[in-house]
């Protein structure tokens, strides 16, 4: 690459850096900030810079000036960005157009309208400009609102693998399989620790008759791609050291790391993994198509939301690992359980994963939780069809551990 | 279409029949038989010709006369039969190059490869000469071959339905739901028999607590397409007006039509199926591609004899119904277990139905038997694998039905 287009892509960047994190006076609609969001996106992985634009302080709020600064770059920038900016502005322009049309999706099962609309009022109205520490305190205490009581006679251990990740081990009171499950928390890389899915684990483990072990692997912005895959993969090695077989889970970013360590695996040869469940994952699917566009609004989690936590992990593209949709190759992975949530923009990086795995002849249960929301395992105790969607994926992990 | 095109590919077709109608000396090895067997489909599909040339008699088995016969082709017709047959000609000269280096698929797992020489050795050898009568008898015989005593407690009633139609329904000892099973059996549209797959019926009954309904539907080559689709649609609309839920269920041949019924009454609107079981089922893939080559010698089942009953069916290439693969819109298709045998031609079309639905955001769970071959239903009783896969089965029906 020459040196002139190096500099021309770093300033794009810089531009494009400058507008982000500038807050701008007038509103936008959330369809338009998510079209913004995704344009920026684009611009900055052709500009070939990672995302350092996107601080949680630093959302877009106002189109115009994304507009503005696309002509400028249009104006002061060789071929390769002109040619990237051309159809994104054009689809700015027809988003502000449809702005009014958009369907705005939302599920009609009350239990999971509550649900969200509780979730919402959680967080204080200039919840945006708290700390990263502050963020993470909010939501595991969220998380921890929709708790039930812990289930009779579980156990819990706190200890350190691989001489320094945290996790906690879960030991049901009936243990109905010598299978252990490795639990990967969700929460965008950037919030949720031990706590924050403590009680899931813990009912998945009674529900299931298992042994989970759960981790705190190291978090985003403070540590980029591929710190986390890295505490994941050592514990997963420990884990395997024991000499059980091993199911590995997680949701939304943990279903992404469940998939990347199981991916892997398989990779360097490192057997013992009979099983993966991944609930509704993120899976490095195309923001501009299926339900990112379908359920970009979605409720609980937006795609800008999702654009924005790629981006905060700074995981190169080419990375197969973090982004599991691009692996070429899928025969020999472990059979799965995948649960996909219809009202969620993620929803088809999970149909599109389930679909891939079976095409390459790996055993997949594939559930869609038609009225669920991204998140909604901590909507069990409120909605009937987390309810439900909960007990399947009790079965499903049971299947896979051995145990029903 | 020109009257001259018409009668140009009523020549193709007539001459074609001619060669497979014959039956040559030389004999050949299998694979330069399928690729025979697959070039006269393609040109007769090419002429839009129904495949008559296909009967119970009509084998090919030589391919000296198919290139004879393409040549005299190349030079009598017009271009768009030249078209279709160049690239076929290209092929079985490469296949005829390959012959001796292709793979001959076969299981490890002593139980199904000694079920597979159990039922090779069961027809005489002159039995590819006997008449479909005696074709049928032997397939009901061979299938109670391997059936163990009836489940206790479990009765059986036949009628008829829709005025004409006869069905077996099985009631077995306990009853766990409300839900029916409407089972469609296999044996390529051509054998079979409510005989034929009783013993699989009573054991499935017994073993989800569900009633169930069997078909005996009209048999090619008497009744072509749509005769024996009718009759599944008639019987299908007949269960549904008792007012209680329904799954549909098919083996082989039978998958095919359980699929198209699912098919054909979510485009009619007609609704109350609440789930599909397509075993090994047949659903118009490519012949040409991944497992139909892959594994076009397989035992039980080769590519050869895949065109062979699609072709005595006589459905045309763009019947929907018959080809479920073809179907464009997947989208609220009842949930669906679907079963692959891995070494079976028709592996690829459970694989990509699966995926196909699962993108349409059905709800499905996959299973591929690692070990298991075409029509290994028939091996639950010999075969470890085929007990395993039965036993998932079982699972999976019981999870649609509702009792388990």
């Amino acid at each position: 690459m020459s040196g002139r287009n190096q500099t021309a892509k770093a300033s794009a960047a810089t531009m494009l850096s400058g507008i982000a994190l500038k807050k701008f006076q007038r509103p936008c609609t959330r369809p338009l900030r998510t079209a913004a969001m995704l344009a920026i996106t684009r611009v900055s992985t052709a500009a070939e810079r990672p995302l350092r634009l996107f601080g949680p302080d630093a959302r877009v709020d106002g189109e115009a000036a994304v507009f503005s600064a696309c002509d400028r770059l249009r104006r002061a920038l060789p071929h390769f960005v002109v040619r990237e900016l051309a159809p994104m502005i054009s689809w700015l322009e027809r988003e502000r157009r449809m702005d009014s049309k958009l369907p705005k999706p939302m599920p009609t099962e009350a239990g999971i309208v509550a649900f969200h609309g509780r979730c919402e009022a959680f967080y204080p109205a200039d919840a945006v400009n708290a700390s990263v520490a502050q963020q993470r305190q909010w939501y595991d205490a969220l998380c921890a609102a929709f708790d039930a009581s812990s289930p009779a006679g579980l156990t819990r251990q706190d200890e350190l693998l691989a001489g320094r990740i945290r996790v906690r081990r879960y030991r049901p009171a009936q243990i109905a399989t010598e299978t252990q499950v490795f639990y990967i928390h969700g929460g965008g890389f950037v919030v949720g620790s031990l706590d924050s899915h403590d009680a899931i684990c813990a009912e998945l483990a009674h529900g299931t008759g298992a042994e989970f072990v759960a981790i705190e692997y190291r978090l985003a912005p403070e540590h980029i791609w591929p710190a986390a895959l890295e505490d994941c993969y050592a514990v997963l090695e420990a884990l395997l050291a024991e000499g059980r077989p091993l199911v590995v889970a997680g949701d939304s970013a943990g279903g992404n790391l469940a998939a990347g360590v199981a991916l892997k695996a398989k990779a360097v040869g490192l057997s013992g993994i009979v099983g993966q469940v991944l609930i509704y994952p993120l899976l490095g699917g195309d923001l501009a198509s299926g339900s990112f566009v379908e359920m970009a609004e979605a409720p609980g989690l937006s795609t800008a939301d999702v654009a924005y936590y790629r981006g905060i992990l700074q995981a190169p593209p080419d990375e197969l690992f973090a982004h599991p949709l691009k692996a070429g190759d899928f025969a020999g992975l472990p059979p799965a359980y995948i649960s996909a949530a219809h009202f969620d923009p993620l929803r088809d990086d999970a149909r599109q994963y389930a679909a891939r795995l079976i095409e390459a002849g790996v055993d997949v249960t594939f559930r869609e939780e038609p009225q669920m929301i991204h998140a909604w395992l901590r909507a069990r105790h409120m909605s009937p069809g987390a309810r439900e969607g909960f007990a399947h994926l009790v079965h499903g992990l049971a299947r896979l551990v051995g145990s029903a």
